[in-house]
């Protein structure tokens, strides 16, 4: 089983204390480091490009890099990014099977040379704007075991995924590698490792084709807790895929990872206020100043969070929704609460991924400011 | 039938010839004042408070208000940006149930007097923070017709209502008023009438037991054609809810209005481009500079937005997605359009409202920038 962040009492009244106005995000980098260390060690052969999507936060990256890691990225404004804190493009990727030409052009520019496709449009667009690319076919794999799947818009087939090998050589884009995405928050190892059967059967019939594939990018897709502990730990799912790895496909094959959440989720603590308190139709409905359009966007599509409060008496049941006028914005319909008060901060657990890169100031609401702290007892 | 914005060959021309990079949204202020003085005309004896979470652009704003409009705001951020133009607070409302305490001391310092409520912490929130308020209680009624619903999270039924009437005179918040949502978008005057319907025998009952009830804030939802052309026309909204007002409500009952998409919604045209193309399980999809994530969110709540493109040939059916990594990032799964290529513009008709305010910047992508324009015809 995967851990979460404990919280304990003195830490919730620190998290409180440290926050001068809600909603802010804690995010502490004795974590991110602490799990991406833990990625390291679970996968000491491959190379980790951490997705930077999940959250660009400028001290979150240059962390990782002073550790070592590589990056994923999908636009000139992330590239910038990057290239700005004076990391440079042989570490980066870009895994984004439709590009902009624009990033295309910068992202040659600037060193990067390991590009995805999905289709005979972008190979085109990497032999003409990326000459020298080494390219990474999307194969299309199930995303049944994700609660935010990735597949239909990306990923091909294995016979049009082999058109593409043979294509992407003609065209001058040398066809070394694979990625699939088994989609974000992924709860059982056997996403990867359907994913890689499939994968296995495709990469020979590529190898027998002619095409020198040696890359095998599994992508993210590694959970975090958020309500529920029984998601796979970070070293389970790192054995499952080096043993379906060691089965299934040649001792060449180099094995790439691009997680985003796992390494900077439950890194973040998002502190709020409770601003509002209502009966309606017999349940109680707890108002925050933080809500799906600042941050929590996730909440419409599955993830569960977990709520932490230090009001007195026991917890029971209550609906939790955001400050704004729209009804989508509702947080949980199944939270567990004690008696809160307007005024009352409350602290959201595991919310270091996806959450500030989603916020958009809808309704004159600002999405959370950043906090960086280094561990919860520096004080 | 509604009128949406034709926009002939030569007018997308004009429009791509403008964007100097994609994606941009045009505003158009001749189309904004049109509609806003099509709500006027229709309903003469209304004030007009424009729901700014639409579409807060400064100029927007500023050309509503110099046409006599009123505003309603939920947030410290709305107001502020209000004050800052010069709108005073005696031409604001709030109509979100649920304030956050900051926002109701400013509120009340700048003038404000009218809020929603429909909860009794509510009501002590106004006795506390903003005395002397005067009180519409929220009301909940079916959102059945609409294509963003507004139920659920706000609103109570009839006996709640009255005892809220009751709560706030006795906590000193003059009960003076009753707001219903008929949800966002409604597709039919039979939303309004039902809840019409529904508000005055509340509103009987209320005035009975000796609320000074005159203000019935009939909300917004008020639609604009995207695909499909025969939701009602702003003139046959109004006929509908002022014949079923002179029928239901006494005669010194006075109707409010708190449109938004209605009032920017047909003035704005999104121009983009085409990134990518590729062909999935039969099916052309189609890959824009914008998505989902970056102003086109109500994609994922129902909204079908008209594309428009001058590409040669005949239109076929395609998907439309935009440039994210995430999968959640598609726009249409029917829309029609000619052979575009990579590189090609589009504009997306009807995106005044609910664009802008949603964009996250997510993935490094930015949101349209807004270009204002004063009408077609100007150059």
């Amino acid at each position: 089983m995967a851990s979460q962040t404990t919280l304990t009492s003195h830490d919730l009244h620190r998290c409180f204390a440290r926050c001068a106005a809600t909603p802010t995000l804690l995010v502490d980098l004795a974590v991110v480091e602490q799990d991406f260390l833990t990625f390291r060690a679970s996968f000491p052969d491959s190379p980790i490009f951490y997705a930077i999507k999940a959250n660009p936060h400028p001290d979150v990256l240059t962390r990782l890099s002073t550790l070592g890691a590589g990056f994923e990225v999908s636009s000139v404004g992330e590239l910038r990014l990057l290239l700005g804190l004076g990391i440079e493009g042989g570490r980066i990727i870009s895994s984004n099977p439709v590009k902009t030409p624009a990033f295309l052009r910068e992202a040659h520019a600037a060193g990067i040379r390991y590009f995805a496709y999905d289709s005979a449009a972008e190979v085109d667009k990497l032999a003409e704007l990326a000459p020298g690319s080494q390219g990474l076919v999307r194969l299309e794999v199930s995303n049944e075991h994700s609660e935010w799947p990735l597949d239909k818009k990306f990923g091909v087939d294995s016979n049009h995924a082999l058109e593409l090998l043979a294509y992407a050589r003609d065209r001058g884009v040398d066809p070394v590698g694979v990625i699939f995405h088994v989609g974000s928050q992924c709860r059982s190892v056997d996403g990867w490792r359907v994913a890689l059967e499939k994968t296995s059967r495709m990469w020979d019939e590529g190898r027998k084709q002619g095409a020198p594939l040696q890359i095998l990018n599994v992508g993210g897709g590694m959970p975090v807790v958020y309500t529920d502990d029984r998601v796979p730990s970070i070293p389970a799912v790192a054995s499952a895929i080096r043993a379906e790895c060691a089965k299934l496909f040649p001792s060449d094959s180099k094995v790439w990872l691009e997680p985003g959440r796992a390494i900077v989720g439950r890194a973040g603590t998002l502190v709020c206020s409770v601003i509002g308190l209502a009966q309606r139709g017999g349940a109680r409905w707890v108002y925050l100043d933080v809500g799906v359009f600042h941050g929590l966007a996730e909440a419409t599509g599955g993830i569960r969070y977990r709520f932490l409060s230090d009001a007195p008496g026991p917890e029971s049941p209550c609906t939790i929704a955001g400050p704004s006028c729209d009804s989508v914005d509702v947080i949980s319909t199944d939270a567990l609460l004690p008696d809160v008060r307007v005024g009352d901060r409350l602290a959201i657990a595991s919310c270091g991924a996806y959450t500030t890169v989603y916020a958009s100031g809808f309704n004159g609401f600002p999405g959370p400011e950043t906090q960086i702290i280094e561990s919860w007892g520096d004080g």
